[in-house]
């Protein structure tokens, strides 16, 4: 098999699933937010299917509402994931952690620290931050866009530069020589930016991969030149085939301009599917779950997407004719055409909502077949390079992923049958890196 | 059995032992370092003996010579707590994390998280870091004593007020009335210092045990009135029984001062044993250990312990009558009565270092009953409220304590039979504490 196969991710959130009201689910665990145990399960789950990697999104706050709402965030990402790493044996582990609000120093010791713990399964995104919030957490304000940016760069270097202060075979562990190690092999960094500096080395030898990989998320031009650059990953959001196509390659682009052959950088799209055992029954779920949605809110935006005062009053009743044929999909947003669609096919307000049009992914709520449909559709569009997948409730979601959609892709050539190493790197087909990349060092002395 | 008894804790270094060269010992396993399992099973050893806590001591640097000596600490104290919190029941888990070189939210963050993994066992020894090439790694340089210390008092209570801003009837979970948490319940904390600042609340509910418990080492006077306002146990280096009296003396008065009553604070008196069949058997011991130590180094130190010019070329031979007679121990170095006391015994240089009189806490090479004597012999003596103990090496020095020492403690009533409760507070009889001392914001506003 050489075709391209998809790389998939599963984003782990507070423990509930993505859906805001995951945690009313039947037979939900309602202490998965600080139970590990419900996360090992569906870790175990997602190595089942032979999933790449596990995601943690993350900013250092707590700023939604939670009277209605489970935690979107873990409790902590570096903690879970090493609970993982020991209960885990192939799935890659990657955490979100801010370049503005950590010293380069720690990020590089408990990054490190997790990729040895896994044996090589670590994985590092790198975001910049923009929530003022997180930023009062530090007692900050969140700096402006060029000066973070710029810091992010100084970060990420610094951090791969530790990562790389110990060459490979430093350590000689030598009972009869009395050596334990060669200090000729384990060198400070020595690296002064403008907004951080660290001497090294880090007290951390080379993993089974020899050191983390790196993804990237978000931030428009300034994020695009950090993962050209940096990122063997990169989460994106986009809505539509045309939109995903466009912003895969402005990133293959980013890559060739830092000298990178653009087939090292992966897009992973975000997607939220609803697996059930048919349109309806995808439907049932998802109106459960909206029960603790603001659903008035949502049917004045659907209004403001296509072009229609909407009243609430209107929830349980589809559009009639005379609305349908005033509709205009909204250009300000890209979810828009799909209201619209969805709207036509004569579903009450309530259950256009429920398809999800206004979610932050993609959403298929459907059976096994619509999301693998959608995932084979993107993914030979060139849309992507894979999928970082948002389950809308996890207790059952993450086995009906596994079981049911799985095996789909794969016999339709589209997902690999096993994992191809033991290390994340192996299984992303990311290139070996070990310390700083040499090629941009190089370029920077250009 | 109302009388006092001991607390324990089990200092955990690198992974091989507390001696720099317990690397090499026979049987130990040569990857300890970067190899959780070991740390597990060490953990397992301390939880059958009812060991109160272990502790990981850290400074973030790099800044000893590997070539003969493995690594003094950890990869990554959270992330080794973490792996050991989800493998034990019982014991505490405490580690050291600077107040300097971290943000009070991700250290609040992380020891919560911790907190709530661990079903309540953490506990923080707060330090402010006095390593300059520790700084380094921060691009910093060590600020002056007194701004260091105001800095630790701000980030200890800043981390304290968010592990309290949730009320520990925050969480609602309730399916039916959709509620899953009381945001009237869950605040802000909005604390601005000179030093540092934080808005919160933090995103984690309340362990069993309430909140982390804080340790303090260190620091002089200043030490001293940190430990006596917020700590529950603080680790001490005193060489004799004397010393430890008048330390233990001072941070009494410290909490009383601080409006506290002196029994909630536990000072553990830092203790190397090196348990063997013998006395003859624990010195082969150490001095197999001794090789990967400069001895000529130790033989020229040893001089000026007890006021004599020695020849590294004595190493095998025992002082000769002279010299006995010249010899005067130096009052520079509370260690130097006991070497002097051991070399009149007529050891050999090379014996008597092996005794361990220059290690950096006092050392017993001899049997379970010597071990088991000295330590009665502290805690009978008020010298202190239990020990922090560093085995030489851990492979076998773990299940050594645990099956020999331990027992004999037992029968003789100075150590508990079995774990009082499942936290941390519980079996270290640590106040119960939610958020701030009330007591100490009261002393503030008058
Ligand atoms: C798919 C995706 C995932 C993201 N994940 C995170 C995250 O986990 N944590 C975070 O703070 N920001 C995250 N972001 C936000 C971006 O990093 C970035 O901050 C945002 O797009 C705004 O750009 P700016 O940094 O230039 O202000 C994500 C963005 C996207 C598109
Ligand atoms: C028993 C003991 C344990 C200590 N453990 C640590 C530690 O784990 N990490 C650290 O950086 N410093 C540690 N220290 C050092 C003290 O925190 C303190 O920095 C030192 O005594 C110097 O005081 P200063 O902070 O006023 O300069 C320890 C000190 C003692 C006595």
């Amino acid at each position: 098999m050489t075709s391209r196969q998809m790389v998939l991710g599963m984003q782990f959130s507070g423990g509930y699933g993505a859906e805001p009201g995951a945690w009313r689910l039947p037979g939900a665990n309602l202490n998965s937010y600080t139970d590990m145990d419900q996360f090992v399960r569906y870790a175990h789950s997602a190595e089942r299917g032979k999933v790449q990697l596990l995601f943690i999104a993350d900013t250092p706050v707590l700023d939604m509402d939670l009277t209605h709402h489970a935690p979107r965030q873990a409790i902590d990402p570096m903690l879970l994931l090493t609970v993982l790493a020991r209960e885990t044996e192939r799935i890659g582990l990657v955490t979100t952690a801010s370049t503005t609000f950590n010293e380069p120093y720690n990020l590089a010791r408990q990054f490190k620290a997790l990729d040895v713990i896994s044996h090589g399964r670590a994985g590092w995104n790198a975001v910049t931050t923009s929530t003022p919030a997180a930023a009062a957490n530090f007692g900050s304000s969140v700096p402006p866009r060029a000066e973070k940016y710029e810091r992010a760069h100084e970060v990420i270097q610094i951090v791969q530069a530790l990562w790389g202060s110990w060459e490979k075979d430093a350590l000689l562990l030598d009972v009869e020589g009395k050596r334990y190690a060669d200090m000729d092999k384990i060198q400070p960094v020595n690296l002064q930016g403008r907004h951080v500096a660290s001497r090294g080395p880090l007290p951390i030898p080379p993993s089974e991969q020899g050191q983390p990989v790196i993804f990237q998320a978000g931030g428009g031009g300034y994020g695009l030149e950090l993962a050209g650059r940096y990122a063997s990953g990169v989460y994106a959001n986009p809505y539509t085939i045309e939109d995903a196509r466009a912003q895969r390659e402005a990133l293959r682009d980013a890559a060739k301009r830092a000298g990178r052959n653009p087939d090292e950088v992966k897009m992973l799209a975000g997607f939220m599917p609803t697996i059930a055992s048919s349109r309806e029954a995808a439907l049932e779920r998802r109106r459960f779950l909206d029960e603790v949605v603001d659903l008035h809110q949502r049917v004045r935006y659907l209004g403001t997407m296509i072009g229609l005062p909407l009243d609430p009053d209107q929830l349980d009743q589809p559009l009639m004719a005379q609305q349908l044929a005033d509709a205009m999909p909204s250009p300000h947003d890209p979810r828009s055409v799909r209201a619209l669609e969805v709207a036509r096919e004569g579903w009450t307000l309530r259950d256009v909502l429920a398809h999800g049009v206004i979610d932050y992914h993609p959403v298929v709520a459907g059976t096994a077949a619509d999301v693998a449909d959608h995932m084979q559709e993107w993914f030979e569009a060139g849309a992507c390079d894979g999928f970082s997948i948002a389950l809308d409730g996890f207790h059952d979601g993450y086995d009906a992923f596994v079981d049911q959609v799985a095996p789909i892709l794969q016999e339709r050539g589209l997902f690999h049958e096993d994992y191809e190493g033991t290390t994340l790197r192996e299984n992303l087909g990311a290139h070996e890196q070990y310390g700083l990349d040499l090629r941009l060092s190089q370029q920077a002395r250009a």
